[in-house]
Protein backbone atom coordinates (compact mmCIF):
# COMPACT_ATOMS: atom_id res chain seq x y z
CA UNK A 1 0.00 0.00 0.00
CA UNK A 2 2.72 1.96 1.12
CA UNK A 3 4.63 1.60 -1.81
CA UNK A 4 1.79 2.38 -4.58
CA UNK A 5 1.09 5.45 -2.68
CA UNK A 6 4.82 6.29 -3.31
CA UNK A 7 4.86 5.11 -6.86
CA UNK A 8 1.77 6.87 -7.54
CA UNK A 9 2.94 10.42 -6.34
CA UNK A 10 5.89 9.40 -7.98
CA UNK A 11 4.26 8.89 -11.67
CA UNK A 12 2.67 12.12 -11.13
CA UNK A 13 5.94 13.53 -9.64
CA UNK A 14 8.03 13.20 -12.71
CA UNK A 15 5.36 12.72 -15.52
CA UNK A 16 6.42 8.83 -15.17
CA UNK A 17 9.84 9.49 -16.01
CA UNK A 18 11.97 6.50 -17.07
CA UNK A 19 13.49 4.31 -14.70
CA UNK A 20 17.04 4.82 -15.94
CA UNK A 21 18.37 2.27 -13.67
CA UNK A 22 16.36 -0.68 -14.63
CA UNK A 23 15.10 0.14 -18.46
CA UNK A 24 16.14 1.03 -21.47
CA UNK A 25 15.72 4.70 -21.78
CA UNK A 26 14.42 5.92 -25.10
CA UNK A 27 16.76 7.77 -27.10
CA UNK A 28 14.82 11.23 -27.00
CA UNK A 29 14.38 11.10 -23.55
CA UNK A 30 18.85 10.50 -23.77
CA UNK A 31 19.00 13.36 -25.84
CA UNK A 32 16.34 15.84 -23.77
CA UNK A 33 18.52 14.91 -20.47
CA UNK A 34 21.81 15.67 -22.05
CA UNK A 35 20.92 19.15 -23.55
CA UNK A 36 19.54 19.88 -20.01
CA UNK A 37 22.77 19.19 -18.56
CA UNK A 38 24.47 21.55 -21.01
CA UNK A 39 21.50 24.06 -21.07
CA UNK A 40 22.29 24.50 -17.13
CA UNK A 41 26.09 24.26 -17.67
CA UNK A 42 25.41 27.98 -19.62
CA UNK A 43 23.38 28.83 -16.87
CA UNK A 44 25.84 28.74 -14.22
CA UNK A 45 29.14 29.31 -16.19
CA UNK A 46 27.76 32.65 -18.18
CA UNK A 47 27.46 34.64 -15.23
CA UNK A 48 31.19 33.66 -13.70
CA UNK A 49 32.26 34.54 -17.43
CA UNK A 50 31.04 38.07 -16.66
CA UNK A 51 32.61 38.27 -13.82
CA UNK A 52 35.82 37.39 -14.24
CA UNK A 53 35.46 39.64 -17.52
CA UNK A 54 34.52 42.61 -15.34
CA UNK A 55 31.32 42.76 -16.82
CA UNK A 56 29.58 42.21 -14.02
CA UNK A 57 30.40 43.16 -10.32
CA UNK A 58 32.24 40.15 -9.01
CA UNK A 59 30.16 38.62 -6.34
CA UNK A 60 32.35 35.55 -4.44
CA UNK A 61 28.90 34.11 -3.38
CA UNK A 62 27.39 33.61 -6.39
CA UNK A 63 31.00 32.27 -8.20
CA UNK A 64 31.15 29.78 -5.78
CA UNK A 65 27.78 28.52 -5.78
CA UNK A 66 27.56 28.24 -9.40
CA UNK A 67 30.84 26.69 -9.62
CA UNK A 68 29.59 24.12 -6.78
CA UNK A 69 26.57 23.92 -9.42
CA UNK A 70 28.98 23.02 -12.31
CA UNK A 71 30.72 20.82 -10.51
CA UNK A 72 27.94 18.35 -10.76
CA UNK A 73 26.27 19.45 -13.53
CA UNK A 74 29.60 18.83 -15.50
CA UNK A 75 29.01 14.62 -14.64
CA UNK A 76 25.91 14.47 -16.46
CA UNK A 77 25.47 14.61 -19.89
CA UNK A 78 28.01 11.63 -20.58
CA UNK A 79 25.77 9.20 -20.43
CA UNK A 80 23.40 10.60 -22.64
CA UNK A 81 25.62 10.00 -25.63
CA UNK A 82 24.56 6.18 -26.18
CA UNK A 83 25.41 5.28 -29.28
CA UNK A 84 20.89 4.79 -29.43
CA UNK A 85 21.33 8.26 -30.21
CA UNK A 86 22.39 8.63 -32.98
CA UNK A 87 19.55 8.14 -35.22
CA UNK A 88 17.73 11.27 -33.29
CA UNK A 89 17.28 14.13 -35.68
CA UNK A 90 17.03 16.94 -32.95
CA UNK A 91 20.63 17.34 -31.40
CA UNK A 92 24.43 18.87 -32.90
CA UNK A 93 26.16 16.11 -31.43
CA UNK A 94 28.20 14.49 -34.22
CA UNK A 95 28.07 10.45 -35.09
CA UNK A 96 31.99 11.06 -34.90
CA UNK A 97 30.88 10.75 -30.64
CA UNK A 98 30.16 6.66 -31.04
CA UNK A 99 33.14 6.18 -33.64
CA UNK A 100 35.72 8.21 -31.49
CA UNK A 101 34.41 7.13 -27.97
CA UNK A 102 37.75 7.25 -26.42
CA UNK A 103 38.72 10.67 -27.89
CA UNK A 104 34.96 11.78 -26.50
CA UNK A 105 35.44 10.52 -23.14
CA UNK A 106 38.61 11.76 -22.62
CA UNK A 107 37.08 15.38 -23.76
CA UNK A 108 34.10 15.15 -21.48
CA UNK A 109 36.89 13.99 -18.47
CA UNK A 110 38.86 16.82 -19.09
CA UNK A 111 35.73 19.04 -18.61
CA UNK A 112 35.17 17.51 -15.25
CA UNK A 113 38.56 18.16 -14.00
CA UNK A 114 38.29 21.58 -15.20
CA UNK A 115 35.46 22.12 -13.53
CA UNK A 116 36.46 20.86 -10.26
CA UNK A 117 39.55 23.01 -9.87
CA UNK A 118 37.31 25.83 -10.76
CA UNK A 119 34.83 24.84 -7.87
CA UNK A 120 38.50 24.44 -6.03
CA UNK A 121 39.52 27.73 -6.89
CA UNK A 122 36.06 29.45 -6.01
CA UNK A 123 35.97 27.96 -2.43
CA UNK A 124 39.61 29.53 -2.16
CA UNK A 125 38.57 32.78 -2.75
CA UNK A 126 41.32 33.65 -4.70
CA UNK A 127 39.98 35.41 -7.29
CA UNK A 128 42.77 35.11 -10.04
CA UNK A 129 42.64 31.55 -9.80
CA UNK A 130 38.77 31.40 -10.77
CA UNK A 131 39.67 33.70 -13.62
CA UNK A 132 42.40 31.35 -14.75
CA UNK A 133 40.28 28.02 -13.81
CA UNK A 134 37.31 29.76 -15.62
CA UNK A 135 39.61 30.27 -18.95
CA UNK A 136 40.43 26.60 -18.69
CA UNK A 137 37.11 25.26 -18.46
CA UNK A 138 35.96 27.69 -21.40
CA UNK A 139 38.91 26.17 -23.30
CA UNK A 140 37.66 22.55 -22.32
CA UNK A 141 33.99 23.07 -23.91
CA UNK A 142 35.28 24.40 -27.15
CA UNK A 143 37.84 21.72 -27.52
CA UNK A 144 34.97 19.45 -27.27
CA UNK A 145 32.27 21.32 -29.62
CA UNK A 146 35.23 21.90 -31.81
CA UNK A 147 35.47 17.85 -32.21
CA UNK A 148 32.03 16.73 -31.57
CA UNK A 149 28.97 19.37 -32.42
CA UNK A 150 27.83 20.48 -35.23
CA UNK A 151 28.51 23.92 -36.16
CA UNK A 152 25.50 26.24 -36.71
CA UNK B 1 43.79 40.25 -25.39
CA UNK B 2 43.15 37.71 -22.54
CA UNK B 3 40.19 39.07 -21.78
CA UNK B 4 38.92 38.52 -25.89
CA UNK B 5 40.00 35.19 -25.92
CA UNK B 6 38.15 34.35 -22.98
CA UNK B 7 35.13 36.12 -24.32
CA UNK B 8 35.33 34.25 -27.60
CA UNK B 9 35.58 30.59 -26.18
CA UNK B 10 33.19 31.75 -23.54
CA UNK B 11 30.74 32.58 -26.96
CA UNK B 12 31.26 29.32 -28.98
CA UNK B 13 30.96 27.14 -25.68
CA UNK B 14 27.92 28.17 -24.53
CA UNK B 15 26.43 28.97 -27.76
CA UNK B 16 26.56 32.90 -26.25
CA UNK B 17 24.37 32.26 -23.43
CA UNK B 18 23.11 35.14 -21.46
CA UNK B 19 24.66 36.49 -18.40
CA UNK B 20 22.27 36.09 -16.12
CA UNK B 21 24.00 38.03 -13.28
CA UNK B 22 24.36 41.68 -16.00
CA UNK B 23 21.69 41.24 -18.09
CA UNK B 24 18.06 40.44 -18.92
CA UNK B 25 17.00 36.86 -19.65
CA UNK B 26 14.80 36.26 -22.29
CA UNK B 27 11.77 34.73 -20.78
CA UNK B 28 12.00 31.66 -23.19
CA UNK B 29 15.40 30.96 -22.19
CA UNK B 30 14.21 30.68 -18.21
CA UNK B 31 11.73 28.72 -19.54
CA UNK B 32 14.21 26.23 -21.00
CA UNK B 33 16.41 26.49 -17.91
CA UNK B 34 13.88 25.73 -15.62
CA UNK B 35 12.42 23.10 -17.89
CA UNK B 36 16.10 21.41 -17.67
CA UNK B 37 16.66 21.63 -14.43
CA UNK B 38 12.82 19.38 -14.31
CA UNK B 39 14.41 17.23 -16.92
CA UNK B 40 17.13 16.01 -14.22
CA UNK B 41 15.10 15.77 -11.32
CA UNK B 42 13.16 13.50 -13.36
CA UNK B 43 16.63 11.72 -14.61
CA UNK B 44 17.69 11.39 -10.90
CA UNK B 45 15.09 10.90 -8.80
CA UNK B 46 13.65 8.21 -10.77
CA UNK B 47 16.29 5.54 -10.12
CA UNK B 48 16.19 5.86 -6.45
CA UNK B 49 12.21 4.98 -6.59
CA UNK B 50 12.95 2.25 -8.23
CA UNK B 51 15.32 1.10 -5.83
CA UNK B 52 13.32 1.74 -2.67
CA UNK B 53 10.67 -0.09 -4.15
CA UNK B 54 12.39 -2.67 -5.11
CA UNK B 55 12.15 -2.73 -8.70
CA UNK B 56 15.67 -2.39 -9.35
CA UNK B 57 18.49 -3.84 -6.89
CA UNK B 58 19.46 -0.99 -4.03
CA UNK B 59 22.89 0.61 -5.34
CA UNK B 60 24.08 2.81 -2.14
CA UNK B 61 26.50 4.30 -4.54
CA UNK B 62 24.22 5.53 -7.19
CA UNK B 63 21.57 6.69 -4.55
CA UNK B 64 23.88 8.84 -2.68
CA UNK B 65 25.49 9.98 -6.08
CA UNK B 66 21.56 11.03 -7.79
CA UNK B 67 20.50 12.76 -4.36
CA UNK B 68 23.56 14.69 -3.94
CA UNK B 69 22.75 15.45 -7.50
CA UNK B 70 19.76 16.43 -6.75
CA UNK B 71 20.34 18.60 -3.34
CA UNK B 72 21.91 20.52 -6.02
CA UNK B 73 19.48 20.52 -9.37
CA UNK B 74 16.34 21.11 -6.43
CA UNK B 75 17.85 24.73 -6.13
CA UNK B 76 17.89 25.40 -9.70
CA UNK B 77 14.09 25.79 -10.97
CA UNK B 78 13.09 28.60 -9.30
CA UNK B 79 15.06 31.55 -10.61
CA UNK B 80 13.45 30.36 -14.01
CA UNK B 81 10.03 31.41 -12.33
CA UNK B 82 9.84 34.89 -13.24
CA UNK B 83 6.82 36.75 -14.16
CA UNK B 84 8.28 37.66 -17.45
CA UNK B 85 7.74 34.06 -18.42
CA UNK B 86 4.10 34.04 -17.82
CA UNK B 87 2.86 34.73 -21.76
CA UNK B 88 5.49 31.97 -23.03
CA UNK B 89 3.24 29.21 -24.12
CA UNK B 90 5.55 26.12 -24.38
CA UNK B 91 5.34 25.61 -20.50
CA UNK B 92 3.16 23.55 -18.09
CA UNK B 93 3.81 26.30 -15.70
CA UNK B 94 -0.04 28.07 -14.51
CA UNK B 95 -0.40 31.77 -14.01
CA UNK B 96 -1.16 31.37 -10.55
CA UNK B 97 2.62 31.27 -9.75
CA UNK B 98 2.37 34.59 -10.24
CA UNK B 99 -0.23 35.63 -8.35
CA UNK B 100 0.57 33.20 -5.50
CA UNK B 101 3.86 33.69 -5.11
CA UNK B 102 3.99 33.36 -1.50
CA UNK B 103 2.43 29.61 -1.63
CA UNK B 104 4.79 28.81 -4.58
CA UNK B 105 7.88 29.46 -2.91
CA UNK B 106 6.89 27.87 0.35
CA UNK B 107 6.17 24.72 -1.85
CA UNK B 108 9.73 24.97 -4.01
CA UNK B 109 11.58 25.37 -0.27
CA UNK B 110 9.87 22.32 0.92
CA UNK B 111 11.18 20.43 -2.08
CA UNK B 112 14.60 22.03 -1.65
CA UNK B 113 14.28 20.90 2.05
CA UNK B 114 12.77 16.84 1.53
CA UNK B 115 15.66 16.56 -0.86
CA UNK B 116 18.05 18.23 1.62
CA UNK B 117 17.52 15.68 3.86
CA UNK B 118 16.92 12.83 1.08
CA UNK B 119 20.64 13.64 0.58
CA UNK B 120 21.50 13.40 4.19
CA UNK B 121 19.64 9.93 4.60
CA UNK B 122 21.76 8.88 1.51
CA UNK B 123 24.66 9.74 3.05
CA UNK B 124 24.15 8.25 6.20
CA UNK B 125 23.63 4.35 4.32
CA UNK B 126 20.34 4.54 6.15
CA UNK B 127 17.88 2.28 3.32
CA UNK B 128 15.04 2.63 5.37
CA UNK B 129 15.65 6.75 5.91
CA UNK B 130 16.96 6.86 2.34
CA UNK B 131 12.72 5.20 1.59
CA UNK B 132 10.93 7.60 4.01
CA UNK B 133 12.68 10.66 2.61
CA UNK B 134 12.10 9.80 -1.08
CA UNK B 135 8.48 9.16 -0.05
CA UNK B 136 8.59 12.88 1.65
CA UNK B 137 10.67 14.51 -1.78
CA UNK B 138 8.02 12.74 -4.21
CA UNK B 139 5.32 14.04 -2.17
CA UNK B 140 6.48 17.60 -2.42
CA UNK B 141 7.14 17.25 -6.04
CA UNK B 142 3.40 16.50 -6.18
CA UNK B 143 2.02 18.92 -3.81
CA UNK B 144 3.33 21.85 -5.85
CA UNK B 145 2.28 20.18 -9.38
CA UNK B 146 -1.00 19.58 -8.40
CA UNK B 147 -1.44 23.67 -7.06
CA UNK B 148 0.76 25.08 -9.94
CA UNK B 149 1.39 23.05 -13.44
CA UNK B 150 -1.17 21.98 -15.70
CA UNK B 151 -2.79 19.29 -15.76
CA UNK B 152 -2.52 16.94 -19.02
Amino acid sequence: MKNKVLMAALAIATGAVSFQVCAQVKPETLVKQRQAAMTLQGKYFGPIGAMVQGKAPYDAAIVTRNAGYLEALSKMPWDGFNESTASVKETDAKPEIYKNTDKFRSEAQKLETETAKLAAAARSGDQAAVKTAFGDVAQACKACHDDFRVKR
